[in-house]
């Protein structure tokens, strides 16, 4: 690259990390148009020849990028903030996405998104990209803890937020979730106060905290309102529709079926859905159900699906506004927030047959 | 930034487009551990002065990217590939961006995703983010061809696809579709083998070319079949459900209903699904419906949609793989790719009721 710049004046000396220039500044120390440059830089032959020596000469003291890598480098930032979901085809994560994109639109930062996959190895693959500081900041949507990996950005000073975790990773993670033990109880006490007596649980992926939570909260209600809670009523499925098809098959199979289901999530709630039509047990008149999250598909399934509504844009939108406060150094109100769940009543409950 | 540098040994000469240094070579410079380094440039106290003044020499003299900025100044790149979709809440774009992610994952490209919400200033903001050359090259997924946009794209060197666009930009903008026309005649064939001859169409958006394009091949198979087209059985929609909903009421206030809907995509059939059940019309005993993309949506309802899979993640994927080939600079096969359409029979069609 280097030519021989003994024909052209010095430029003034910068600091090194500065020396790197745009095109609009490398024509404005050629005497030229942008559009020069850029035909010069781009290979093209349409310049004469004194010209395009002016301009090497000018990028080879001075250097060119042909990025905004250039003015990343100044600032000292990238201009992206990475959110790292563990699976692209569940409305739940397009949700959060969609949250975060939204707050991100009117900043001058772009979104990377990539997905783990569930996998070990996406997850590291996603560290390998980002690790060496081509990311200003990071929200995670992880199935789990992986404390290890927040470790590692912790160590290189990389800000994040937390989605939806578990509540194991200490209070001085950031993070923002949704208040599941209060949906957990409402839905219940929603059941019970249609004047349901057993209900079952089918309760979503039994290693997040989230899960636990909405299962505590079902607890909570059954018993604050003196029923025992029946262990052959509380299932296990892991949010996705075959699961909620499943169980509650078996809970049909039971000696003494319940007369409702509060399902982990709308997917399991769908597939319990489905699973009663095919027995010809009818919504609600025979069976009630709820679903949890409150995603599209609630409100396009016949009946439509009375749910706990988790706010999940906003959350996306919350840890993204948390995220900047972090990368501007600036101070978190607290570093845990929780969003309110609320319930959406639809079509999927009604008071149980009298016995 | 600059300090005293005197007493440290002259760095080896470098191009000036070289001269900035990741951390890992800043530790080799200045002879310390990569931990090292990380204190000093992130300002810790714990690190001896005499090291640290070292360490800080060589920043001065060589300069020091906290980001990747660094290295992709070297190679020209900023290791981001862009994708740039309408919205963020529907199932069919969900299929691409994940289509996209999966190509891009064993690469060293990150994939920086925006919605442009159908708005001219969407698409501005968003070219005004990447203009200046911080993409390696963006996939579009837009609702509209937008040719200025692309122009601008094509002014500043930077590679795209376009997945999924109107015909009408032209044989040198490379694209990723789908075979729309083959597929709405499928589609109408196949009502026409179980028996339809009243089979009535909800066309989506209509400015889009794959819209056209399944009007058209329905029109073509009807034809072929010695069929009239009745205008009062073609319809127009909007992709979504809403639009679905309200056509096939109006379908059914016709003195001479149609016996089947071929919907715009799924949504679309969906909105009819519903309606017809709310008027106590049967799918598909009195009425048989086919919808259009096969997203996750056709599976879960009941009865599940028979509909025309459009194979949007490996349409993402393809899209990804052409985008590479363009940023190294590699011929394409063609610059205008179709994937197919498939026929999916599940359970909303059957033969019509003897009139």
């Amino acid at each position: 690259m280097t030519v021989d710049g003994a024909k052209s004046p010095p430029l003034p000396k910068t600091n090194s990390v500065d020396r790197v220039l745009t095109m609009s500044e490398i024509a404005e120390a050629a005497g030229v148009s942008v559009m020069t440059v850029s035909r010069v830089l781009n290979g093209r032959p349409d310049v004469a020849a004194a010209t395009r020596e002016r301009i090497q000469r000018v990028v080879a003291e001075r250097g060119y990028a042909r990025n905004r890598a250039a003015s990343a480098l100044r600032n000292g930032r990238s201009g992206l903030i990475d959110l790292v979901v563990v699976t692209l085809d569940s409305a739940y994560h397009l949700e959060i996405i969609r949250g975060v994109e939204e707050r991100l639109e009117s900043t001058d930062y772009r979104m990377a998104l990539s997905a783990t996959h569930g996998q070990t190895q996406g997850e590291r693959q996603w560290l390998a990209k980002v690790i060496d500081g081509s990311t200003d900041g990071a929200i995670l949507v992880l199935a789990d803890g992986h404390a290890a990996h927040l470790e590692r950005l912790r160590q290189r000073d990389i800000p994040f937020v937390v989605v939806d975790h578990r509540g194991e990773l200490g209070s001085d993670t950031p993070s923002v979730g949704a208040t599941n033990w209060a949906g957990g109880r409402t839905a219940t006490e929603y059941l019970l106060s249609l004047g349901h007596r057993r209900i079952a649980i089918v309760s979503g992926t039994a290693a997040l905290g989230c899960s636990q939570e909405r299962l505590s909260g079902y607890r909570a209600a059954l018993e604050a309102a003196g029923l025992a809670v029946d262990p052959a009523l509380c299932r296990q499925g892991d949010f996705r529709y075959e699961d909620g098809y499943r169980e509650a098959s078996a809970l049909l199979d039971l000696p003494n079926p319940p007369t409702a289901i509060f399902a982990g999530n709308d997917m399991q709630a769908v597939g319990a859905l489905n699973a009663l039509r095919a027995r010809g047990v009818s919504v609600p008149a025979d069976m009630s159900i709820v679903g949890f999250d409150d995603v599209e598909i609630a409100t396009l399934v016949n009946p439509a699906l009375t749910t706990i509504r988790q706010p999940l844009a906003q959350m996306g939108a919350f840890a993204a506004a948390m995220l900047l406060l972090l990368i501007a150094g600036e101070p978190l109100g607290s570093n845990r927030v929780e969003l309110a769940t609320e319930l959406v009543v639809r079509e999927s409950c009604s008071a149980p047959r009298p016995a």
